[in-house]
């Protein structure tokens, strides 16, 4: 069987982008087949694209191709690429900082760069296009990569790994009875926190559940958030509207508010300058 | 041919967690086919997923596997469960109430327990995961039993279908010329407010199609809206911005806004303690 | 293989109509093949549904059948209709301005009014439902005819394409040096707007990349924005923040704000009383 194509973009499907792109791929192969992973990833944030494909990737079947299009530098000198990972997968990107945690958690064995003269779309009024390499590029190579009408080697020429550009990775420190992080990403969605800090890391520093932990967030050093939080299992153990820490779907740790969003109900964030600090 | 699986879940498309549990329902069996029901139920909300399953269900294919993911006690005792309807379609859920309509309007044949110590999903460092059943449990389950890796037996433990956790859900009281009941739902879209009485009942009460109604909104008791509104059979009949009461698509009384937002317009909701009133 | 089934509807999918209209398709075809082109056109906009098929539909594979459902008058009197275009595509769609575009600039060879009393979903309760033709008609006959089970005359009797309810389209004037237009459609996502004058008529009034072009941009004749904009290939060639100008998807001239919102930084706007003028 033919890969598998996941698309996320910061499109939304709010007009015509999505349905454009996607009819590209369908008219390259029939046969394909397209999931949505997302359209919504916040605007131009490509550390968001890097972080969801990092959460989703792998539970797709290996040789799954997915298309990431968070693209403010559209048109411009930033590479178009194919990067092969590891463990089998192809991810088509622009090479913008959308790769820095599949390269640093999962691995890229090689990296391509698109030759926009064999692989682009031609016609129906795209020849002057700049704008949209979604439909123009990304979702028309990835179909003809998914088709077989080019391998691998076919996408363009190889780069050195070394050069795929990366966003700053910050890692947590720990020590007995403490540790701190940052809060890396946030489910939108529900209002969760997650931490760069593994639960790993967290259990060997001291800490285990049905505790209540000692939690210091701060905003530029600034304390935002110092409180007492219950560390558990899953949300049905805090009380509706109390905020708890638990183990994140990617076994790192994360804060939440039970039916009830952590974000909003006291005000914090995420990125480099919020620190999140545990202490026993 | 393999059924189909439909997922409705209040997770967004936010962030890449239906990304995640549909490439593990593809890693199962790369041939299933799988379906948005929708993935913007409310948060939290198991009324609404009741609602929309009893909404939907029907109009798939017998056979159809539903998946319904609003889980606000996921981790905790409540269980997981698939539920076999007398008319032939499966239903992947916690037992939260997200059954209560489904039970009631079209009737459970039968009801299994997920047994997490074989229809769970391993590896991809999910071991110690406790609130993502989506992905680890309901998804991997429902994708085992539509690919016949398991059969209904297979999902775990029969219980008895009078142990489904239930919603009360309260029936409209009619007289002549005269029906009371509530408002047990909205169209959040187009800002449609759907009562619980069914047409049959509200035209053997002696309404019929071009008739001013007095309609008369409380909520707790409080009147919050009190005018005669025409009775058609569609929208285009009122004038725009016009309120009107029709029939809508589960032959039940509801009441809009010709182009326009019932809710929004007049300040009004959905729940036990909205009673509206239909006069002669 | 059968044709693929695009929609496009304003349903969006926070409940479970497009969930209902999709199942009906399936339930009369298990085979076929759904897409969703969007479900979050702006409610009742028969101008943006008209727009959108036209930006889409060449994109798909010839023989796609696209159904588009902005029906403000569902239930009353307006044509429900499948259209033929010149170049082999259907669109299944309520005669109400939705195939302007496509018929202006695509062109259509035939138009079909739906003969109700055959290509309408029978049974599961929907026998007295007026308000959702999504399910009960649109989706159902633009099925039946994917899979064969009709042909297109066996749609309904067809009725003269001139009768075809359009939307008045506005043409841009140029001389050398200036050319006016109006803004006919925005990018929600991005808060683009993109005017009506192709780039071939822009150049041919003598501008070119790298040109800093004097925008004026008027509301009902009063002027909202006048300033020098940059004319260059993508957004990358703009300061973060700055407007420009730039060749839209599809060839036409538009206004963005590099990483920015256009229509929010400066509180404008898309529609006939929008016009925008630019000078040499």
């Amino acid at each position: 069987m033919k890969p598998i194509l996941v698309f996320q973009t910061d499109f939304t499907y709010k007009e015509g982008a999505v349905s454009s792109m996607y009819g590209v791929v369908k008219t390259v192969d029939r046969e394909l087949e397209i999931m949505d992973g997302t359209h919504e990833l916040p605007q131009y944030d490509t550390w968001s694209a890097s972080y969801r494909l990092y959460q989703s990737l792998q539970f797709w079947p290996e040789g799954t191709i997915y298309v990431s299009v968070v693209d403010p530098g559209v048109g411009t000198k930033r590479r178009a690429c194919v990067a092969k990972t590891v463990d089998g997968y192809y991810v088509v990107t622009p090479d913008n900082g959308s790769l820095t945690h599949v390269k640093r958690f999962i691995g890229i064995e090689a990296v391509r760069e698109i030759d926009e003269s064999v692989n682009r779309l031609r016609g129906k009024g795209t020849e002057g296009v700049a704008i949209f390499h979604g439909r123009d590029l990304f979702g028309y190579t990835a179909a003809r990569l998914a088709s077989g009408m080019i391998d691998f080697e076919g996408v363009g020429p190889e780069y050195p790994v070394e050069e795929i550009v990366e966003h700053e990775i910050l890692e947590p420190v720990a020590e007995p009875g403490k540790v701190q992080g940052i809060f890396e990403i946030n489910d939108p969605n529900f209002g969760n926190l997650w931490t760069n800090i593994p639960l790993k890391t967290f259990e060997e520093a001291g800490f285990s559940y049905g505790e209540n932990v000692h939690v210091i967030v701060r905003h530029n050093g600034e304390v935002k958030f110092d409180r007492k939080v219950l560390f558990h299992k899953s949300f049905g153990y805090a009380e509706k509207g109390a905020p708890m820490v638990y183990n994140n779907e990617l076994m790192k740790v994360a804060l939440a508010v039970s039916q009830g969003s952590f974000c909003d109900q006291y005000g914090l964030n995420y990125g480099p300058e919020w620190t999140v600090e545990f202490v026993h």
